[in-house]
């Protein structure tokens, strides 16, 4: 059961694209800023977290559903920026001294240890409030702006619930460890990433159909995304990961290696990639891209 | 000149509608929370502050400037509701101890004083999540949910923006302080202020010049609630205002009484509120409400 964390596999090892549309997510966001009137400190405070070396994962779902689903790659653009602008300000927040109180992220000091703790709650918040700005303003036409904010902001709201979930937990004293773990899961993770492969869908006017394989991939993914984290939260290093590891044990947090132990982890990995192809299968050759990018999700060791 | 600060006077003195108004909008958004999966310390966390006793004058903005141009006060009701969750996160998240650091607010804990940091900065980030999604899933036709979203987003970015302006200021060396106040007031408060009067205008279906006309009202008066909130934070009791006063000229802040005087100040409130009421002027009878709310706001205590 090597399968998992067994190689270094950037995104952009399986897609060499996924590098281009990367690069130019994160043009279109300091684009963005820079033409909005702004205090310069906080589009500095903004700007160093969201360029921070990252995966780039939930824009380069969203391009890659467009595409599964016969859109233009430009189509889906500000939805990608959008979508990794709630999760960098989803990271911002979490990483502050009342939450997770995380010194590293991404390997460079977090937000408010490079600026101060105010700078990092209002950093956060406006990345949240530019994103949903920028959809309003820019996707075309009006009514399917809304959808997609419909998407993203019940995405939001649920990951930030799952953040509850996790952190300050509040659960029925009957509910089983897995109930509980699956609760925060589907919120705190699979819902921005499920929310990516809808957006990318809508994006590239899919079909209803096309919607309903994009959503089982995308909750497919969604949760094996978490599970593969907690997994590299007990076996990865520090170094590896550009922020603390070995935490999830020592907080005491609900994690699927702690409940059912490594193999069996590793083992509902395979279980969540195996259902994500086959919710691909009826979209054929076109999203060829997505099941790359899943199993490489599979087994990413950042 | 002793026509502000002269006499106790709710918004529903004036408009005796409003009360009724203020506690619909109250139950809406109760009743949005409690349909919505969410965990329930973070649906009591926002309980609590939302509920907490508040003037309430966004929502009643939205609403009567809908009634202003011929609408219908059920079709300004959710972004009436959303304004007020906007405007809910961000006092939440100003009371923290990273920014001002307050223990009270409209007479009772704040948030972070009744439960804990953490809880504090989830709860005023679902707030403006939610404000966005109950928009995009409320309001009909899907265009004017994005038109809407735009106006509250946009505010919302600004006043976060003046909230930079205001706690960690970073302006150009050579800018006056009558400039620096400016940049602030029009962010930090005006903005939303602004924004509930168009949102109420684009509910009630209003022409563009109708549109013009509430701008103006929304400019005046939004500028006109600073200056009378900087008048308050000197002369005003802490009883009085249900949160610390006397604060402003402790942290060296710049305001209207500290730039120009209490009797300057005071003088700007009243050219602020004739900019208002003429501004109003081609509205008509219908506009009346929003004309004695601007005088409550002129000469409001609390």
């Amino acid at each position: 059961m090597s399968v998992v964390i067994d190689r270094m596999s950037p995104v952009t090892d399986i897609d060499p694209q996924a590098t281009m549309w990367a690069h130019q997510v994160e043009e279109y966001v300091v684009s963005y800023l820079n033409q909005r009137q702004l205090p310069a400190n906080l589009v500095n405070a903004v700007q160093y977290s969201f360029l921070a070396p990252g995966k780039r994962l939930r824009p380069i779902l969203v391009l890659q559903a467009c595409h599964a689903v016969g859109g233009q790659f430009e189509s889906g653009m500000v939805s990608a920026a959008a979508i990794e602008m709630v999760h960098c300000f989803s990271m911002i927040h979490d990483d502050l001294p009342a939450m997770d109180d995380d010194d590293l992220r991404r390997g460079r000091p977090t937000l408010h240890r490079h600026t101060n703790e105010a700078m990092a709650i209002l950093a956060g918040d406006v990345l949240m409030g530019m994103a949903f700005e920028m959809v309003s303003k820019r996707v075309k036409p009006l009514a399917l702006a809304a959808r997609i904010i419909r998407e993203l902001s019940t995405a939001t709201n649920d990951m930030i619930a799952g953040q509850v979930y996790d952190t300050l937990p509040d659960f029925a004293s009957d509910l089983d460890g897995l109930t509980k773990l699956k609760t925060i899961h589907v919120n705190k993770t699979a819902a921005l990433l499920r929310a990516s492969v809808r957006m990318g869908g809508l994006c590239g006017e899919a079909s209803e159909d096309e919607l309903k394989c994009l959503t089982g991939y995308g909750e497919a993914i969604g949760l094996m995304y978490q599970v593969v984290d907690d997994l590299l939260d007990v076996t990865a290093s520090e170094k590896q990961m550009g922020k603390a590891t070995h935490k999830d044990a020592g907080q005491g947090k609900l994690t699927y290696p702690g409940l059912m132990g490594i193999d069996s982890s590793r083992q509902q990995v395979i279980t969540l990639q195996t259902m994500a192809h086959r919710a691909l299968a009826d979209l054929g050759k076109p999203a060829q891209r997505l099941k790359n990018l899943c199993d490489y999700m599979a087994v990413r060791t950042q």
